[in-house]
């Protein structure tokens, strides 16, 4: 039998995070307690708050140098203690960097493999795809025929956000960085226009997509970006704070936009946090698996093979340059 | 027969307003025309929206100099050629800083005398009240319990959103500048709280106000009154942008709080004109006026005599001078 594969954090980064901040180590896979299920990790998921994590920041909790590094993962059971799951089973749980967990059996969440792929079950039917249906149709409550902009618009969240106002029709304009993601956005994923925040024009690029203004904003940014669809929202425009991007990899708090353009736009925003939206998941996997078959949604994803690669996959992530859901694939399906 | 004396803007300031920016005129009475009314003023009202129509800002138009100054004014009709009005009626109109305006009976208000002390028509029972019951009510959504804090708290609409507030079960800090201000709101108006920007120490006086955190911040200010609060805001807060004191004197956009604090609240925050808020007119001046027959309303008023003191009392009211809503007093009731 193999060992089990661990990425621990070796020390709090400062800035983008580098493979060196992380330590691959091996020890024996441990065995089942009561109550616990041994697995084996299929694909693990990269997410951008992983970097509060690391530096004690994120509400979630932090991870320490030394520690196994965290993050939520889809496994298959080896041996089960709990009589709610056998073996064989897929199971979603936050069992971190590690290519043999074992987990609580309160903690994992047994998956139903037809209802979509397995990996998606950490892109569009996981965490991202419920903060996207949640915080755009509960927070940013589209009506037909608005206006919605969304960054990061190639990403897990944003490119669904984007999909499911156009599937409740809107109008949708997407924020993405390099070429080739606006071209995704626009050409695969059915976004009316894709405005590059990389040409140096992000307000022009607004200008001319959103001659009308914005009627509903939904932010995975901050900074310039959130700055620039602040100076263009209409009246009674909705934002979704929901991502941090331009600074999740600094320490400092930069300042945000003025206020004034809230109270001229009598704009309601909302801050997003999906562990709030948990009683939607059920809502959330039904109808987004519905249109991924009706092929009506389009994923993508920015694979990485090995355990041992995910430190430079995350890096990745966290400067942006990943095309679509981070994914690391540790084992076969 | 006396003249109409007007007060005509003179020049475009920058910064904080001077009386040398306005110029006092007279010029003879002009006859009421058809469906038109000839009144004399009994009370005009200063506010801060004002300060951006004299630089071009406001969403209600521009004062250019050489024009009259605007401004809402409680007057009694001397002439009526409209079937609606007669003479002696107390109207209010946004009929400018003169004496004797003419003014188109279909801009006018009818008040009922009875209802209320004429000058509150323009402080807890006109556009003040509107702006603070229905910011508070509508936009700011208080529970009973909340811990609701309010800046400007000894101003027109501070003071209102304080009151009802408390009369809504929750508990009050207003943040308030001079030592008189803050002895109003909680020795007068029943402020569970005062917290003085003065003192220097605003944050570890609203820790102190607020230990459990902000539940509903009304903000008539900005700046670092708005950062201080964001800083504080309680799971589920919501903060209601109402006015910008801080920067109405400048023509500079300053930036505002990082939106990770309206996310890490899972906070709303909703921009507040009132002008979109008349369909609550009425029940505001029902409620209000009963609350204030009722002696569970206390309201301050700063005045000045004659209309060639409203320049030196609008400078005095933009450096924050005033205690209480300001309104010059024109002619006698």
């Amino acid at each position: 039998m193999t060992d089990n594969t661990k990425v621990l954090l070796k020390r709090q980064s400062t800035g983008i995070p580098v493979a060196d901040d992380f330590e691959i180590t091996t020890a024996p896979i441990e065995a089942a307690g009561d109550g616990e299920l041994q697995c084996e990790t299929i694909y693990l998921s990269l997410d951008p708050y992983l970097r509060g994590k690391i530096s004690g920041r994120h509400m979630s909790g932090a991870v320490l140098p030394g520690q196994l590094m965290a993050g939520e993962a889809i496994s298959r059971v080896l041996v089960s203690n709990n009589a709610g799951f056998a073996a064989g089973d897929i199971v979603a749980a936050h069992s971190g960097w590690q290519s043999h967990p074992v987990i609580e059996a309160a903690h994992a969440r047994k998956l139903d493999p037809a209802v979509g792929p397995l990996s998606t079950f950490l892109g569009i039917l996981g965490m991202p795809g419920l903060t996207a249906y949640a915080g755009l149709l509960r927070l940013g409550e589209p009506k037909s025929g608005d206006i919605v902009v969304v960054s990061a618009a190639s990403g897990a969240v944003g490119s669904l956000v984007g999909q499911i106002a156009k599937i409740k029709g809107c109008r949708i304009v997407g924020i993405a960085g390099a070429a080739e993601k606006c071209a995704w956005v626009t050409g695969v994923a059915g976004f009316d226009e894709a405005v590059s925040y990389k040409s140096g024009d992000l307000r022009k690029g607004l200008d001319r997509a959103c001659p009308d203004g914005i009627d509903v904003y939904f932010d995975n940014v901050g900074g310039d970006m959130l700055q620039a669809a602040m100076e263009r929202l209409s009246i009674g425009a909705r934002v979704v704070l929901c991502g941090l991007m331009a600074q999740y990899n600094s320490d400092e708090m930069p300042p945000g936009p003025n206020p004034a353009f809230i109270i001229k736009a009598r704009a309601t925003v909302r801050g997003m946090v999906v562990y709030d939206h948990e009683d939607l998941r059920e809502e959330m996997v039904t109808e987004v698996s519905r249109w991924l078959r009706e092929g009506r949604i389009q994923y993508l994803e920015d694979r990485a093979e090995g355990l041992e690669n995910a430190p430079r996959a995350f890096s990745r992530l966290m400067q942006g340059k990943n095309v679509g859901k981070a994914i690391v694939v540790v084992g076969g399906e």
